[in-house]
């Protein structure tokens, strides 16, 4: 299918940032969580990728909202939908918390924020952990404040970020380690300022509260980062699937569990009561019979994957599916995510990868993240 | 803002009938549900309205997703979330039920089928009332199974629909009455059909269960339409607002309660128990402070309302802004949806719409639906 014309409205919310988008040349979006993500600028994805390699970006990423949960019972609530532990967690630590139903069935996995010891913010992929929230909490009777507060991220991505970062903000940004956050001033107002980001590159995420002032903050790490040489960018295609990193809806949803996912080592099935514990318990017991990996595969770069491509064994038997692909310009091969049946998902595994033209691709199971 | 390229996903999901829409022209889609819905055609939104008035047209709404819940505790759990008694609510019969959280904020307002007498179909607007519904069950502990079943509503709506319905489906469709279904068989298999639609026109529902056999069903219409001079097309903005639909996530959120949104003749606050029903009770003691208005404008046709257009009174008091608007060929002035301050919310008031290009125009509140 081509692609086509967004028809805008207030249901589809743009972002502090989409003007500023738009002034740097934003050609396409997509939509998460009902918020506009910018997809493509005026360069090509490979472009983008080889910039985003060397210098630093600024990337609009609004559309990871915020559910906030605050209140005596909040971390009651926060350790009950999730099998990860929190119970170590400390102020100004980011965790990545698989979020999952009553039959282990992935709902979010999003990056826990605890912001205070009261105070937490799931940060979430596509999918209304709010409503969710709200659900799960309504019978239980916790003391909870459940909200999507006015919180829009805008990540700072790529080697330069850590330079730049300093040069707006002081040389305390050095301190904050991988996937902690400090609070550091914008405008006379604090800010939430994460080491993290949807890339495999340094970077920063500010999750900037406040609506008003956000386009002085854009313009405020532009006019710094032009000495870094800065681009308006977004999260990238290549990068991140050489990252192994995967996208909630496209590389699995609810119909997947965090096995499958490879997100065992996330999970403390034993250390604490939560949702879908049960369920996980059996599944850990059966096993699983499928589970992500990655693929490299043949020829000339692959068409875009908005739909699935099937997978195939060497007899012919469909094993998975790739969800995610592209053409790796640092590989020299076409690389891709897919879930794929146990028989067939040990390293070095020949397959097939069927592409919409009709193309029958040689390809081979590799490591996650891709190997450098 | 202009508009702009949609970038396609798996995330964003096809339906059915996606190619067909594509062979039949159409040119832009918007997202609702993590699902495309077509929002525009070769023609223009007025020749589409003039022919939806008098023609037949088949729209594909795959996007109003369903909530399916079967088990021994359904009927409990939908009526736990909605303050309109299901009580004596038949089999075969479709019925408009506000959804409201803990603070009688605004979930949802589906329409709920009820399928058997332990199975309903909560067919939803824009918003994940899948996790709000198994949130909800998970800590009551009801003995419910809640899935997102294999079915892809279509709609043949306009004053001709009725005849190309019965052409296909026989005479017994004549006797579906107005948001009420029946089971009808398509290639073996029994579909619900609905008499209803996001039109003020006549029309039906066809919440078509599976995914395969779609196109040959769009197909089977397409081809007995051709007598009716039916086209291929999506709800239509004029009439929409002309028969004052509103649209959730564009003229009201969760920061809405039903009295606000016009829905209090929905409510049967006192026969049952339900989510919110304290919250509602004191909006009903203390009132509301703005309500949902139709809106008539002045002036040449009013742009695209992808941002909300303010309203001020006479003396320049903002009381409201309008949150769909649209030039009405047949009133032949400007149409819009507003929630309006109390003091200035009574019909034929005065008042100053503002819009983008700068203009003030002169306004009056009018009835919903609007006059005919």
């Amino acid at each position: 299918m081509s692609s086509h014309d967004l028809s805008l409205s207030r249901r589809i919310r743009q972002t502090p940032f989409t003007n500023k988008a738009e002034e740097h040349g934003v050609s396409g979006f997509t939509v998460v969580n009902r918020m506009l993500l910018p997809k493509a600028f005026k360069k090509s994805i490979e472009e983008d990728y080889w910039h985003l390699n060397s210098n630093v970006q600024i990337w609009d990423v609004s559309c990871q909202r915020q559910v906030q949960i605050t209140g005596p019972d909040a971390e009651k609530l926060v350790q009950l939908m999730t099998p990860r532990s929190i119970k170590n967690m400390k102020v100004g630590k980011c965790l990545y918390v698989p979020l999952i139903d009553e039959n282990a069935g992935m709902i979010n996995d999003p990056v826990l924020l605890k912001i205070e010891n009261n105070k937490f913010w799931i940060s979430i992929a596509d999918s209304d952990v709010l409503l969710w929230t709200k659900g799960v909490a309504i019978s239980y009777n916790f003391k909870v404040n459940i909200i999507e507060p006015e919180v829009y991220p805008l990540a700072v991505q790529g080697p330069k970020s850590e330079e730049l970062m300093v040069s707006i903000f002081g040389e305390k940004i050095r301190s904050i380690k991988f996937f902690n956050f400090g609070l550091f001033n914008f405008l006379e107002k604090k800010q939430v300022i994460a080491r993290s980001g949807y890339s495999k590159q340094d970077g920063f995420e500010i999750y900037f509260e406040g609506y008003e002032a956000g386009e002085k903050l854009w313009d405020t790490i532009w006019k710094a980062g032009k000495k870094f040489n800065i681009s308006a960018g977004c999260p990238n295609l290549i990068d991140r699937i050489e990252a192994g990193l995967m996208s909630y809806g496209n590389d699995f949803t609810i119909e997947n569990n965090p096995y499958e996912c490879n997100l065992g080592k996330y999970l403390n099935e034993t250390s604490h009561n939560f949702i879908g514990k049960s369920a996980l318990e059996k599944i850990k017991i059966d096993n699983i019979n499928k589970q992500m990996r990655g693929i490299i595969f043949d020829e000339n770069p692959c068409p875009t994957c908005s739909h699935p491509f099937p997978v195939y064994s060497e007899n012919n038997e469909k094993i998975g599916q790739v969800t995610s692909a592209i053409y790796s310009p640092r590989i020299k091969k076409n690389i891709g995510l897919s879930m794929i049946s146990k028989k067939y998902w040990n390293k070095g595994n020949k397959l097939i990868i069927e592409t919409p033209e009709g193309k029958r691709r040689n390809g081979v199971i590799t490591s996650l993240p891709f190997p450098e």
